[in-house]
C-alpha cells in the first residue's frame, strides 16, 4: 500500500542539492508530464492533462542526480507518491504532489547518454 | 489491460540492433532483476527472486538505446509485458518473457550520466 | 506518458452517481491510503504517509460501482493520476489529486465478495 | 526492485486452496489477460497479445479468495512478478510466469459485487 508510480516527464527546474544535518544527501527538482491522447475522429494526437510533481532523491541517488540531471532533460522517475499539505509561515497553504524516488533515469526515447557506474558498484 | 510494468535491472548482453524490412529500427537486449528482501530475524538483506526479461525497443528509442546502453549497465525499463511461447526449427519450444519498452533509462542510483537530447526534440 | 497508478485504500465517502448531459454515467468517491512501514530497530510496523484521492468512474464501471461500493469498503483502484487545480466561485483555490479509474475492485485481503457478471458480458 | 505489476484478467481455472505444513493458507488460480488494440486505419479494436499467469494468494487473502473467486470471474490482480523455471519428475521443463498477489479484487467494469469485510477488520 505504498502508492508506487512511474512517470516520464520534463525537468522544469535546476536540481537543488542539500545535505541534512544527519548527513543525508538530498536532491530535489520539479517535473511536468504531458498526457498525449489520440482523437479518433480527427485522426490526430493532442495534449491532454499536465501533471506537476516535486521529485525527491536521497543518498547515492541524490549525489548522482545532482551531477547528471539538468533543467530541460527528459526523465523516467519511479517511486512512491506522497500528497502533502503545506502551510507557510505567512499563513498560506496548499497541496504538493511529491514523488520520493526509488530511482531516476534519463529518457532514452528523447536522447542519448554516456553512463558511468559508480566505483563502489563496480567492485 | 496492457500489463504495464516497470523494472530495474542489470543489462546482461550487448545490445543487438537491426532494421526491419519496413525500415523500423529495433534494438534488443536481456536484463535480469534481483529482488532484495529483508530478513527481520537476522536483521540483514538477502537476494530473493531473479527474473530474466528480453527487452525490445523500437524507432528512436532503438536508435538511442543502441548507442547508449552497454552490457553491465543498470537500467530502468518501463513497458508492456508479453509472455511468448516459441518453437525453434529443430522442434524445441519454450517461454520468453518480453518487455516491449515504452522507454529505458540508465539507473542513476548506481551511476552518473551525460545526457544529450536528440536534435529534433530541441527544436 | 499517462501516469498510471494502482492504489489500495479505504472508501471514505458514499458514492455520488450522476449522469452527464451527454448521457455519460459518472460515479465518484474519495479514498485514503495508508502506508505501513516497518521500523527495523523497534521491530514493529507503524503508519506512514496518508494520501487522499478523488476517484472518478465512467460508463459501465460507474453503474456497477454505484451499486457495489459503500463507505467503509476497502478497494483496489487502477487508473490515471490527474493533479487538478481548482478555483471556487468564492475565489478559493486548491489542488485535487484525482484518479480516473480504469477499474475498481473490492480488496479481498480484507473481506469476501459475491460477484455477478453483467449480462452483456456473459453472452 | 520487486517487479510489481497490476493486471486485469479472466479467471480460467477453479481456485485451488491448500494449507502448507506450517499452517499457511495458500490459494492459486490461473488468469489470462487480453490486450485490446486500436487499429487507426480500420477504426476498430482488435485482440492483441494474450498473457497467462499463475496467481498465488497467501494467508487471509487466500482464505477470502477461496470463497469469493470462481472460474469465469474477471479480476484485478496486483503483486510481484516471478518468472520461474520448473523441471518435472519425468524430466520435462518449462517456464511459469507467476504473480505473488498483494491483493485481488473483482473487476467492477464487468459486474457487480456484494462485499463483506472480515470481522477482525471491523473491530
Amino acid at each position: 500500500m505504498s502508492d508506487t508510480i512511474t512517470v516520464r516527464g520534463y525537468v522544469a527546474t535546476d536540481v537543488r542539492s542539500t545535505t541534512a544535518e544527519s548527513g543525508l544527501a538530498i536532491a530535489g527538482f520539479r517535473i511536468c508530464t504531458n498526457e498525449r491522447r489520440y482523437d479518433r475522429e480527427a485522426g490526430t494526437w493532442f495534449d491532454g492533462q499536465t501533471n506537476w510533481y516535486a521529485v525527491s532523491c536521497f543518498r547515492q541517488l541524490a549525489t548522482n542526480a545532482g551531477v547528471s540531471i539538468h533543467k530541460g532533460d527528459r526523465v523516467i522517475v519511479t517511486g512512491r507518491l506522497k500528497v502533502r499539505q503545506w502551510v507557510s509561515d505567512e499563513g498560506r497553504s496548499g497541496t504538493s504532489v511529491d514523488i520520493d524516488a526509488d530511482s531516476v533515469g534519463h529518457d532514452l526515447m528523447w536522447g542519448t547518454a554516456n553512463y558511468r557506474r559508480n566505483l563502489q558498484d563496480r567492485l
